[in-house]
């Protein structure tokens, strides 16, 4: 077989040209390419204009999270799809533990109040011996597990199919949510976002989780109901939430988040596009590299599921 | 032989007395016991009082962190003493993990903002491939490397005697630290203070520190030298210090350290009194058989050491 011509659109990143012709394959024109390497995290509709005039019979796009290429019709059944999703966990699980330890040791009460704090028993926490549920099996909550053992924390999970990880106590199905969220010091979620996924962080999870526990949302804003959460942060039903992610996002400066203490919000930065160019990078090249030996792909989009 | 007379003093801390019992000893005053268990981080002289009418041969201190009783000339080498170094390791160590990664994912400047930020290549980092040097190999030190292997941290460490430690790629002695500094990412501080080791991170090692390398000192204030780490910060010749104690400790509202972007502060709050209490009694049960029995006691002082 030839060399697979590659199109890196829309952005020529070097990076990923290289990765490219380091994986066997030949840069070509979106016009004349086997396959497209999308380098942005936006752009579904230009995406699916481009395709209408292209042969490309795969598509890699560059992050895990792709619904708004669902969303814009861009997923084209008849072609094949990666994205990257596993890639990111580690990068996403660091943060996701940088928020929990944060809230646990109260830096955010600390770094606002900007001053020696008197209180001598102050509520401080170790995650030792806490339990943490986690929302979702991919790759970062297996990431995250990998680092949650270390400091003693119990952990379970939820996956779609409910079926038992490895690295979880008790692996739950969606429908158990709400008893699992009563166990837990700390709700981590780490899903892809689906039709079925939207807004499953809503009242019924709140009114279950403890007045001590956490949540924390790595993975896209939408699968938490925004209103229900203010609604439990300001009747302190819930201990707090840290959130890289939000719905609406970017999260409006008058938002009623952004006045409440034991909120912690970051600016979707758990994997930024600066730490994340390296490990596209390798991803595009084993991918260039399995397509032009007619080999299985790494990250394959299920259109039926939507991730 | 009869039930060793244990004295818990100054504050009968009913979980310290159970576990004396536990361990086989009965409860009696420092004029007739044969240990006295101190109950208080503070107090040295009113310790150094007591035990002039004592004959207690075993104290047992709460803390790990001992040099005010050594200043305090309380340490009689005529008896034995022990701390509680090793125990509240992972603790201590956990705080340390939260400041490292709290820098690395820049929460301080999130929680300040209070806001959205717009920058789309924010300079977040990951731990990932980092290297951190920790200055102590003791029971901190120790559970810090477990936490930070799997999230891919390269480690290096410095020891009073230099002896290689498993858990770290090389081991320095003190006259290593410039150098050792100079290829690290992450300058963890994880060491008793000494008389050796009082001021031991100064203009030496702040001038041979990258200039995005952070300091993280979560074991005494009096090993950094604060004018130095002050003017290093404000000459941007290191990245930020985290610091969860300091020296002077409280630190004055208007110490210049407050006013610096890149700096975190905690209040003394890795291992808070309601943390340590659990393993302080696990610790004294332990001892109290120990003693009971004749066999070696854990967490022994050396006096001529200091720690």
């Amino acid at each position: 077989m030839n060399p697979p011509r590659v199109a890196v659109v829309p952005n020529p990143l070097p990076l990923a040209v290289e990765a490219v012709q380091r994986g066997g394959g030949v840069i070509a024109p979106p016009a004349e390419a086997d396959a497209i390497v999308w380098t942005d995290a936006r752009g579904a509709a230009d995406l699916a204009a481009m395709l209408s005039g292209s042969p490309a019979r795969w598509i890699q796009l560059p992050f895990a999270g792709i619904e708004s290429f669902f969303d814009a019709g861009a997923i084209d059944p008849n072609r094949i799809w990666t994205c990257a999703k596993g890639i990111y966990g580690p990068a996403t699980a660091e943060h996701a533990l940088a928020l929990m330890l944060a809230a646990a040791r109260r830096l955010h009460a600390h770094v606002r109040a900007g001053a020696w704090t008197g209180d001598t028993d102050p509520p401080m926490r170790s995650l030792r011996a806490a339990t943490a549920l986690i929302l979702g099996t991919g790759g970062i909550g297996t990431a995250l597990a990998s680092f949650l053992a270390p400091l003693g924390v119990r952990i379970l999970a939820v996956s779609r199919s409910g079926r038992s990880v490895a690295w979880a106590k008790h692996t739950g199905a969606p429908a158990d949510l709400p008893s699992l969220a009563a166990e837990c010091d700390w709700l981590v979620v780490a899903a892809a976002l689906t039709p079925e996924t939207r807004g499953m962080i809503g009242r019924e999870v709140f009114a279950s989780m403890r007045p001590d526990a956490w949540l924390i949302n790595v993975a896209r804003g939408g699968l938490v109901d925004t209103e229900a959460l203010v609604d439990a942060l300001k009747r302190k039903a819930i201990g707090g939430a840290a959130l890289d992610v939000t719905d609406p996002e970017p999260l409006p400066a008058d938002h009623p988040l952004w006045g409440l203490d034991d909120v912690i919000i970051t600016s979707h930065t758990a994997n930024t596009f600066r730490m994340a160019v390296p490990e596209l990078a390798a991803l595009v090249e084993r991918n260039v590299r399995a397509f032009a030996a007619g080999e299985p792909l790494e990250g394959l989009v299920d259109p039926s599921l939507g991730y």
